[in-house]
């Protein structure tokens, strides 16, 4: 998100710290003590189950005088460690232990004031069988999309008049335009058809949040990065069930789901944040502080701690609420809603927003509950970053920093950079297609570079196809490049049907409607006679390299071996005992022939090959002619 | 050297393969066995002494035959181990061990065959008491010098006509100029004037090579990289005589020595390369091989063993002969060689030449060797190199790598590159003097970055005055950060009087020779009146910081705390308990006013400063003001 924000940041900071649209931009007041009858009326996490490996749980429980009450709980196996009250008398914490022996069912929660009791029923479940938190490999593919901008399957839930903001409409590129997860089970099968294995939505979670003005124009929080209630998915999105539904289906038709979580800052029109719990929730500032979206200060030997302070509390836009994650009440709920997810709607992997603006430690204990719960899961953050130690001191790295972090992988930006320098720079010393070559040659950092997740492009960025000049050679060089080199590959949506456009006027460019997601779409490029040539062409070529990609192992968990560039011709093999697959690329702009005796540690025992993508025959691989600006893949043959 | 042999490189790679001038570039032939009387003309190391923590040494014998006598060494205390022969009859390798009861004298060494006894001498000195190995640490400001570039104390010892290049001409720039190390010595008040307190000179030891024809040009081995006799300090320097001389003088005026050490190669006209001892003395390949000068398949986990066998056992130039360290006989050689001259000449520190391409586990070998007999001695490699990940692997690092370097510093050739970015870039989100602030961010890699080995041009690079588009107020700008940022402050000779070039059209441009170093200079500009007023104050501006520095230990052992640049505005502290100086850098090119209340961690107890260099006390420091393109150095007062 960063790169949109800091350009938005540069225009309006001034007339966000003016305005009295953003009062939590200042120091954030708390509630007065509630009068009258006290009451309950969120518990937070809704529910939880029995045979979890995480058997401690913290309610938030939450209503007028809530935090007054004296609580009891009786149900067999269930035990009220400890009731905890904060500054603000709405709230009250529950550290509940729920035993092996329980059993599922309804936990009666009693709270007493004098002569009143207030109860509150609160399920403990019984754990579903259903396939969850599979993981994401590099085995597999994936596909991110916006779900508002991505298939609208039910027109009559784009909006709802009691919500924050009641617009959609599609004529406007900054308000909602009512796609959802009825819409993306309907696509399911064309997903599957392009060879992509799992699937990523920007969130999905309630942002019930007003409209912004944001350098003069209203804009929606169709992103979802502003979250307002955790435990509800949106209605425009379908809500829970459409959620749970869409992930069922998904699983059915094989495909992985990824859910892109938000612990650093939530929705200013979040429940809790219209009545804090304590101060102490938010990171607070005396004036309104933003981050200065700086990582060097986290990770600088040399840093002002000021700095470092800035960048982790200051606030990521002023109305998104920073949270304060090293308040324990604030950790345990982060925590929890992450398990619940999972457990709830089956998400198989975890992409986590703006990593590195979070506490570090914080982190690190809510993927160990994770990675306790879920072994398989995978977790990558965003940590848009220009250089590899800042991109390793987020993932399980080689460094020696004083902090170790155990996030299994990380969204690869660093390698993003060098893919597009390959493809936009001329061959020179350094740059071009050394870019790629000598990022890679620094993986050294990471314990395991096979779990970085790798791209071209994301919905904060530029689109692939513009920053690359519109050149479908460039274009097919690069998506060769993304699916054939180490890594868990992704895709941002319509990359396949040529979408294009820069960020500028608005990052709302590159987030344009998939065409044919809508009912009234004059065109559908989800079918091929929807596509114009030249799109064909594009998807074809997508479905046939992440359909090699997807049957051939040798692809995901065959050994990396790169050779050195020599005149703009970058080669590289993946291979396994069982076979082997040269990626031979040509970035300059002539013809070229390339002698193989070079890449004889890999070329040993082969004389043939097959193009996986024109299916070509090469019956002799001594030399090899390679286009201009192409990169050819070719399964070497006995 | 990299650049340069780069260049060269692809003018002349043709031309050198095809010539006769260079029976180098193939197989080298061994010798046939020697006829007649055997005899014994050279013995290395010439000399050992007792009580060297380094008791056993191997003796490279060499003469006709010498590896056909059967030796025997009777002195009390040394002890004849073992007596090796080699591929070349001409050779043996005599390993002896010296008690620690063993006296200084004359070792007998005594050679038979047959009738025949073959006798040499072979001294055990005392070990002297004089200053050696002193080290140098970031308290230091080192001087870097050709030394036949810098002053011509003897003309006599210009050229010789029995060597292999007779010629020595001023009128050309390729051919030697005939400085020396008695004209260095006589300049020693100069440096110590400027407020240098170290002293490198390109390689001191004797480089008989022929001329060499590169690029259409003859051309000298003046900068002393093809050493012929590690023995013997080149005569038109001065000899082994004149060095001593040299290293006493600078010694009795508080100035320490380093030497340029060259391990990765030797001249072709090396004697031992004329008669080679064995086949794997050298990197031997079927045809010539250069190294590709790429460093990425050292470090790279997928690179291919070919590219990284070529990196490292390529030669540097078809004229240097890579050497074998993995061959036991020549690594010995080298450490002893390596101990032998800081015993010698008393050295205080060692810089070493084209660190990366010499065999990593040797140079830790060799690393230790010396630093287990000279524990405060510095050792600070040349590995060029475009990234502190590639940086950081050759020296002590946090990184874990699966090779783990001694060497305890290096030549920051990463933060060289970023000083210059930071003064010839505009401002921008990630150039200009963030470029500065983001290197020093990456320090985490390092065990020590206050050993690094700072500077901002050498001798292979473009000249720092013309890079930065001879504009003084950058030359200022740059030199503050080079003399008050962390590690080992270098500046390459002339620097302090404006000495200008660029490479092009060779690198001869920027070995230019200082003038006044020779007797009918007509200009002397070691003096203030043979300086122009420009000169002058660029003297001044460098002697007023670095005597600065040399007398305030804030300046070397405080600790360094960077803040995140804003607006081209980059401000740094260093401090200790006892100082705080605060370094203000406006790197754009209107004059800022710069609050100061944000660096309250450093400046909370100060409340008036002094400029370093004007001298002019600030009475207020809760502002700042800042000329463009300038930086202020402010030591802080209560």
């Amino acid at each position: 998100m960063r790169d949109r924000y800091l350009n938005l940041l540069k225009q309006c900071l001034l007339w966000l710290h003016l305005s009295a649209a953003f009062p939590l931009a200042g120091l954030l007041p708390l509630t007065v003590a509630a009068q009258g009858t006290p009451a309950i009326q969120r518990v937070n996490p809704t529910n939880w189950w029995v045979g979890m490996k995480k058997n401690n749980v913290q309610l938030l429980v939450y209503g007028p005088g809530a935090g007054t009450l004296s609580y009891a709980v009786a149900y067999p196996g269930v035990k009220l460690v400890k009731a905890s009250t904060v500054e603000n008398p709405n709230y009250a914490f529950l550290d509940l232990t729920i035993a092996a022996t329980a059993k599922p069912g309804t936990v009666r929660l009693v709270g007493k004031k004098g002569g009143q009791t207030i109860t509150r029923n609160w399920e403990l479940k019984a754990r579903d069988t259903s396939v969850k938190a599979q993981g994401v490999t590099d085995a597999d593919f994936i596909y991110l999309a916006m779900p508002d901008r991505f298939a609208n399957g039910d027109p009559s839930n784009d909006k709802f008049a009691d919500m924050a903001d009641p617009s959609s409409d599609r004529a406007n590129p900054f308000l909602r335009h009512g796609g959802d997860l009825i819409g993306a089970v309907q696509r399911i099968g064309y997903l599957k058809d392009l060879g992509v294995t799992a699937v990523w939505f920007t969130p999905v979670i309630e942002n019930n949040q007003p409209l912004t003005d944001e350098g003069g124009a209203k804009r929606a929080s169709y992103h979802g990065y502003g979250f307002t209630d955790h435990y509800n998915v949106d209605r425009r999105l379908g809500g829970n069930e459409a959620y749970k539904a869409y992930v069922k289906q998904a699983h059915a038709a094989g495909l992985k789901v990824v859910q892109d979580a938000v612990y650093n800052h939530v929705g200013n029109n979040h429940w809790f944040i219209k009545d804090l719990p304590m101060k102490s929730w938010l990171h607070q500032w005396p004036t309104y502080t933003n981050t200065t979206y700086r990582y060097q200060p986290i990770t600088d030997p040399h840093a002002a701690p000021s700095d470092r302070k800035v960048t982790l509390d200051g606030w990521f836009v002023p109305f998104l609420p920073d949270l304060n994650q090293q308040n324990p009440y604030v950790a345990n709920f982060l925590i929890q809603h992450a398990i619940w997810s999972v457990e709830t709607f089956g998400i198989d992997a975890w992409r986590i927003d703006t990593y590195l603006y979070n506490d570090q430690p914080f982190m690190n204990r809510c993927n160990q509950a994770l990675l306790t719960e879920y072994p398989r899961i995978h977790i990558f953050g965003e940590s848009s970053v220009n250089n590899v130690i800042d991109q390793a001191y987020y993932v399980r790295n080689n460094i020696n920093f004083p902090f170790k972090s155990n996030q299994p992988g990380g969204l690869d930006f660093v390698l993003e950079s060098a893919l597009l320098d390959g493809l936009k720079q001329p061959v020179s010393y350094d740059g071009g297609v050394q870019r790629v070559y000598q990022t890679l040659a620094q993986d050294a950092v990471y314990q395991d570079p096979d779990k970085m997740v790798t791209f071209v492009d994301n919905h904060d960025h530029d689109r692939y196809l513009s920053v690359i000049g519109e050149d479908i050679a460039k274009y097919k060089m690069g998506l060769i490049w993304l699916l054939t080199t180490r890594g868990i590959p992704s895709m941002y949506y319509g990359t396949e049907i040529l979408m294009k456009n820069f960020k500028n006027p608005s990052d709302a460019e590159v987030r344009r409607d998939f065409p044919g997601g809508w009912p009234d779409d004059k065109e559908n490029k989800f079918t091929a006679a929807g596509r114009n040539a030249a799109e064909n062409d594009a998807f074809q070529f997508v479905r046939t390299l992440a359909t090699y990609r997807r049957d051939h192992a040798v692809l995901h968990s065959g050994k990396l071996m790169q050779y050195l560039p020599q005149d703009g011709l970058y080669v590289y093999f993946r291979y396994t005992p069982n076979g082997t697959v040269m990626v031979a690329t040509n970035s300059t702009d002539k013809p070229a022939s390339l002698p193989t005796a070079r890449f004889a540690e890999r070329t040993a025992g082969f004389t043939k090959a097959r193009n996986v993508l024109t299916n070509e025959a090469l019956n002799d691989i001594s030399t090899i002619s390679l286009p201009a600006k192409a990169a050819v893949v070719l399964e070497l043959l006995r």
